[in-house]
């Protein structure tokens, strides 16, 4: 149906659309850009999306499947293999068409791990509380016995030189809110590859997180493939305030014992699917999550959550009377969490199509209410976006974020300047259990899960609707960089 | 000095005991005891007691030095061993009189401990969270496979009969507060004991806490002497939650190999202390805290800081110019955790003194701020402390709280009648990490483990200086159970 007939096609639309967008009124959020066409967006559809997504409960249902059922997904595990073929399974269920398309991910496996604080005129000793970090070698089977130094920026490890031979770095940080993930994240990300440069024996990384109850945080860690490599965990926050607390008096030695290692490359799969668009199939809005999860917890919240609120968008787009104007494109990434394999794939698999990306989210800062809705594109989003809020005002997400939309596996769309959307959910508790083993089921609210896969499904729904796609960003000013952009975005 | 002299020396003082209670008034709070006679306490000494307290931070120091010095003591190891000469030195260097009396405590073990739940139909598995509890045998070194069976109380499992034989009974619970405990540590302190009677073959316990990140509660178990004993664990609230929906679904089972073990009796010490009063020495006031602690964290709030605070009371009170009226006896008691031990000892080792006892008070339920006094103790108590209460008004603590005071190792006190007092903190945070890797210095607020400091130094002297002693209160209708007393006051 073209915009003019629906615009016309009933006296109440009419009727709203001048309540909505008298004449001459300037749109709010955008003043300084071009008038927005009067449209009156299908609201009777957002029944049928968020109605069903609120009362049903089906993503929480889904997320038990994947959490309970299948458990941690690391890359090149059982785990993601498994769910890679729940996805199909699911999606066919749902009676959304989809299938696999080939990834070649890293496969690092966590061995045995422990370590001590050695008994020393300060102390009888202390077990430490630690994760291996994904990419870390193993040590010697004996283990790695060593001094340890503190520094709290990799500008203070530079300026320590040649001291810190042999030893382990302690990269201490104070981390206390979700927005400090971003200034810290590099001290894990990059620390223990400036620490072997440095000719350092080991790292040991603070956890970080935004609580703790002896709860270490595990992450990548990323070498160089020409440099060193040096056995590298993170602590709990409990014991890093010993470290420091231990440091201040005297010399601390630890011993650690770590049997990860990475194995050769595995081969795995992003699962894609579609709802075909009625009007303009070749344009995609594309949503997206992680299928692959630490190997800690069982990524309830860091992706799971995102998996199936994408999921659920997609099962409820597809079971409405007539399909948006637009192709709805689902992509579950594999390996988001430690290489960003997946995400690297399909935009090279994709490349010729990526000019008709009008759209794209990737949902991946957890399962909690949703709290507004974020964009990345050129002027005018918000305007565009403005008429369909409405349904979102009682869920409790109608306000545009003042943070950019993005995500770690849609940063390679950026290039090619894909406009970017997203549901904002609340974050505020992510980092207590994010990479941990206690992101688990019980951490998610059923309630708001429901409401954030709602805003899910009505703004994808209004991506893929609207008469007007939104206008595309500036390329960014630099290469997207490898390391997943929460570092950059708090999440 | 004379109660007389002292209320006569000072025209201040008669005035402001003439304000506080004029003549004729009714006490406030007991209306129904005797008239209050007009007493003015040493208020100045208060700045001497106080003062320190919250600015010297010595409190918080000698935590260090328990904690992160020597970490876990549970009874019977060299932790213990460790503490009880730290105490002794450290009761030395503050000039207070100390000694040693014999406790042959038991000696349990940790062992190797981990668990599963196996996969099936329902699951791939996942890895469990857990901790034996202190008096568990170890499984056969194979480990221990069953079926599962959860039920939410000693009533539920005794109506199952024959059907929990040879199974693993979970008992599952809803701790939500600290109130909460005393609902449910029978589960942990007898369920595994009644478990055994019944047949089954092991037992899990959902942890008994406020809060987790994935973080198990250890904690004593009792099985009878002559009764059959099963291996028994606890489960951290996630894998408690996690078992609850998969046994909602179909069958679960469960592997457990638990290395824990009880050896022989141990010989260890209760640590005493005293400042003997200067004008009826023969007169008691104990002040007391628990040495020992769990084997996993260190014991920062459970009972470090209880014995920290009464250490510190003591010391204040021997540099006071003048001893208080009664000797000020402190006793940091072992094995309060798992076994009591050390409250016996005391209780049989000074029987004849015990009618001397004209207060005891125990502090044990972490470091928080001071929200108020308690009492367990005959008619006319609050009336007596009352003219006490004003230093307390700054730390938060003039309130007197509707609990009786009370205390695990002072129970054995209580057929003889003697008085309790108590300083109250803020608790509700204390199940967050009470008996866990989580209990550690970090955890501990300096500024309120000084003002709890201060508020225990104070009480202390009051209950030694006052002309009056508090009257006994009845005796106990039963006999004082074995189980910590913490159970009944949500402590």
């Amino acid at each position: 149906m073209p915009v003019s007939s629906l615009l016309v096609s009933s006296s109440l639309a009419l009727q709203l659309v001048s309540g909505a967008a008298p004449a001459g009124a300037k749109p709010v959020s955008t003043p300084s850009a071009a008038p927005v066409k009067a449209y009156m967006p299908p609201l009777a559809t957002a029944e049928k999306l968020v109605g069903p997504a609120l009362t049903e409960g089906r993503a929480y249902a889904r997320l038990a499947e994947l959490t309970d059922g299948i458990g941690p997904r690391l890359s090149g595990s059982e785990g993601a293999a498994a769910a890679v073929q729940w996805a199909l399974r699911s999606f066919k269920a749902d009676g959304v068409k989809a299938w696999t398309e080939p990834v070649k991910v890293p496969r690092w496996v966590r061995g045995e791990e422990r370590g001590e604080v050695l008994a020393s005129p300060l102390t009888r000793g202390h077990p430490l509380h630690l994760l291996a970090l994904g990419g870390s070698p193993p040590t010697a089977p004996e283990g790695l016995t060593a001094e340890v130094v503190e520094v709290t920026s990799l500008e203070q490890l530079a300026a320590l030189g040649e001291s810190v031979k042999g030893k382990i770095v302690f990269f201490n940080h104070t981390m206390a809110v979700p927005a400090d993930y971003g200034r810290f994240a590099g001290l894990r990300g990059r620390g223990p590859a400036v620490a072997a440069k440095a000719g350092a024996a080991g790292a040991l990384v603070r956890s970080l997180a935004t609580a703790s109850l002896s709860t270490p945080h595990t992450g990548s860690t990323r070498f160089d493939d020409a440099g060193p490599r040096i056995p590298a965990a993170s602590i709990t926050t409990e014991n890093a305030e010993l470290l420091h607390r231990l440091l201040a008096k005297g010399a601390v030695r630890v011993k650690l014992v770590l049997g990860g290692s990475e194995l050769p490359d595995a081969d795995s799969h992003n699962v894609v699917a579609e709802i075909r668009g009625r009007e303009k199939p070749q344009e995609i809005v594309l949503i997206s999550a992680h299928l692959d999860s630490w190997d800690v917890g069982t990524g309830a919240h860091d992706d799971g959550a995102g998996v199936v609120m994408v999921m659920e968008a997609a099962r409820l787009i597809a079971k409405l009377p007539q399909a948006p104007r637009r192709t709805v494109r689902v992509v579950l990434y594999m390996n988001e969490e430690n290489g960003l394999a997946g995400g690297r794939a399909y935009a090279e698999a994709h490349a010729a199509e990526i000019p008709k990306h009008v759209a794209a989210m990737e949902m991946d800062s957890g399962g909690g209410r949703p709290v507004g809705v974020s964009l990345r594109a050129g002027a005018g989003g918000q305007a565009l976006l403005q008429p369909w809020m409405s349904p979102l005002v009682s869920l409790g997400a109608a306000a545009f974020s003042s943070r950019e939309a993005g995500g770690a596996d849609i940063s390679p769309l950026m290039p090619a300047r894909v406009p970017f959307f997203g549901v904002e959910v609340d974050a505020s508790r992510y980092f207590d259990v994010h990479h941990t083993h206690a992101d688990t089921l019980d951490k998610v609210d059923p309630q708001d899960l429901a409401r954030s896969t709602a805003a899910t499904a009505w703004v994808t729904y209004a991506m893929a609707e609207s008469p007007e796609t939104l206008a595309r960003p500036e390329a960014p000013a630099s290469a997207p960089v490898a390391a997943p952009p929460k570092a950059a975005t708090g999440h």
